[in-house]
């Protein structure tokens, strides 16, 4: 963690106290500012959630209004708080945090000069993701941060896997194409590759599904190579996640052994003392 | 396993003789009382279950009633019983199989001053629970011990996890609703959200599913990233039924050391040859 | 494998002979026997099925009575010879595939006694795991049995891993019952646990699927912990896997290494020559 | 990587020229050719699947046909220079891709005589797997290579464990047949295998699910031996994928020893040390 007299933008002690309460979480105040902020993100997601049922969207729509509007306002406040008292404030501003805090914020804005329309809906489901920053700080993200960097290792061969299922849907979904001729939920390509896919992902909605008995063979074939090939993303990232030793540096001299704790004196293999 | 005499509540001999009979299994008729006990677990939910078939229902109405009955007094006489022999009777109505064994015995009695509702079954439905307690003394539980071990370990590994799925298919499920407009399934976002997760998970009832192209589109790149993640929580439990070292009784008998892993061969603290 | 005098009945040069190519493929009539197992083995499979197409079954009547015929006399020749030829006639006849073989076989003798009905079916299916022997024979069974062993030694975690499921299924299915009510498919008990079964192994036919929000809400648990344990039998079969040396015998005296070749002279750990 | 002299037909400079466009990635013009080529491809699968919609392929009918004839005359001139500048002419046109451009440039020609059939398309669309040789020049293959080579290792694994989930489907299948009688989706023993398969491997379409009370029992056993089993393949992959043995280039210098782990600081054969 930086020194903290490197990233408060003034001397102030009020600055100091403010950036202590919103960036950190190591005082009283600013856990429970981090516990405000949680519940108004849920309440704030339940909201918007419950506005999208019509018989509630209109009964208690006033109540909907005024929580949006006082969410909004504390939101923005906030908001302009971080900016504030932060000393590189284009870093905050253009970090990913910063960019979802800001598109969070403009459909309240901007519905004061144009019909709110439900497109806004999901850049306000965006304050979601702050979530994450809350349990960052909260140190819970620990765990969290080895799946994400698990995947992010094993990213590239996951996208040339997704790269080769997608083909072979495009493919298969063609074949289908000219299996089912125009049979409904077969009657274009992009369609039977719809079909292909939530074949070969075991998700099978049902809502399209071979009918000709040829049309069915594939569809087994299929089945049965999707359910091999849902191997291969397990396999890449469980090995990837055995790959946790991060310090590469310790070694024993004499046997090799690597797998070396880091508050070990001895080489747990020849008993060789470490340097 | 600690010493008999400081779990029996007194030290006169049935008091003993029970004992070993209800809580242990190391006796012909610890034995026979644990199978006894299995058969009316068995007998007791497969009748709960039958007794919900409407037709089956009337027809044996009596029967059931009756086994109902003895099975209960039979619970209640083996709760008393709990309660008498053991020493510290706080620690067994408090524990989690103590509660397990009261709530599944409350409808029973409830039922003498309230009419039974379906939200009794529930509760008798726990009974099922017990089944771990008898496996337990059976020693069978070795290896279901290892798996909740692994589960235990990796559990804040999966709850972020969960929550990052959830959060994931909120996101996705406003999209959809955005999408998919107020078509069939899609009314409201936490319709959208419900068949988010059913597509994500790979379950795929076909309840729900999309119509639109786009809605299509969407719900292909949908089940390819719930095709890809669906390798991270086996990655996590995978990795964590690896780390298996389970012998606690390895110790350095020069340093007195604990963390001695497996394999070790010295003892990484003071590089003792270990035995 | 076993020296053949001692598993031949005879001495007879003839025995010797069938017994080479029935039991053996190390012979050019041994192999061709092998292909004709096996391809009278698909006709026949192939042949049940056809018969159960009614447009099929009808048309081809007379073909598939004289193949029937024809595989099933063969079969039995080769029944009565397997016993004829080998030493331990008991061992053969109780043996896996001799009870598999026999099985194969009575339908087509009691149907003179008897008239057919679909019952003799899977008696006849069962000469499908025929094919397994001849695998075993060609030598192609190796990775087969390792995947037998690796399944055999987690057998026990599995079993408990499947009695977890069951029961929860159970109690989560009772849980829907009493939230569905006596929705369409939530009629009974076994309905509601069939639901929960179809939904937590992510099958999800969607012949029955939650109706009310409340009941979604709980699908949507469900599912999100279906997705979660789907990861233990994976993990325990892996694991399994993992564990494939089997020569646990070699180990490095100085560094402890146990990852040691067959033909290895030295440590590649650190350099010791392996006695 | 092979001295390019002895793979350019000619000496001339427009032939090494051409060579390095074509085979090559390592210049701007391959590059930009590579880039080209890549996007040529997707704009025809694109095309292969708008014309497939009846709306579409109506309306924009001359602009397909136009793209078609380019792209084609592309792909044609293409193909008659990899051939022109290639020295060992026949192991290109015989090499996996050189069969892919041939088959996916024959349609077109022989549109020219016969009328366009649908048939004609799954050859255009196999043009697509063209992309993976793109991929391969630009050095973006590594990753996707480890997964075909963890897949090509455990492949007669997985064969058997197909195999196995193929008979065990029929098996079940022919079971179910028996069970169900004539039941929508069991009229046949085909069909019940079908439906068998679209349970075992968790997709579940709901086209076909069982209806009588002996048919869902045999239902939810079978899913939850799927939902056992499917920890197989993943399994093989997974264990495959640990060894990730990849250096080639090891070799011991004093004995010559090639079979280096990458984990090996010494000779397993000579003891020397590894640089």
């Amino acid at each position: 963690m930086e020194k903290e007299h490197n990233l408060v933008s003034g001397d102030s002690l009020w600055e100091r106290f403010i950036f202590r309460i919103i960036y950190r979480s190591d005082t009283k105040l600013g856990k429970l500012f981090d516990v405000i902020l949680l519940s108004l993100i849920l309440l704030s997601t339940i909201i918007i959630m419950l506005e999208s049922v019509p018989a509630l969207g209109k009964k208690f729509y006033i109540y909907f209004i005024i929580s949006e509007w006082i969410i909004s306002l504390f939101f923005s406040a906030e908001y302009v708080m971080r900016i504030a008292v932060v000393k590189n404030k284009k870093n905050y501003i253009f970090s990913f945090f910063g960019i979802i805090d800001f598109l969070a914020l403009i459909p309240f804005y901007l519905s004061f000069f144009f019909p709110i329309t439900k497109y806004f809906l999901i850049f306000r489901m965006l304050r979601m993701l702050r979530i994450f920053r809350i349990f960052n700080l909260l140190d819970f993200m620990n765990d969290g941060f080895l799946i994400v960097r698990a995947l992010k290792n094993s990213s590239r061969k996951i996208y040339i896997f997704l790269l080769f299922l997608i083909i072979f849907s495009v493919i298969v979904g063609s074949l289908m194409f000219m299996v089912e001729g125009g049979r409904p939920g077969f009657e274009t390509i992009p369609q039977s590759i719809y079909w292909a896919v939530v074949t070969v992902t075991t998700v099978g909605y049902g809502d399209v599904s071979p009918i000709t008995p040829t049309g069915k063979f594939f569809a087994v074939i299929l089945m049965l190579a999707g359910y091999s090939i849902i191997a291969v993303p397990t396999g890449i990232v469980t090995a990837e996640m055995r790959n946790k030793r991060q310090n590469k540096e310790l070694i024993c001299e004499r046997c090799g052994n690597e797998d070396i704790d880091d508050d070990a004196r001895y080489c747990k293999q020849c008993g060789k003392k470490l340097a």
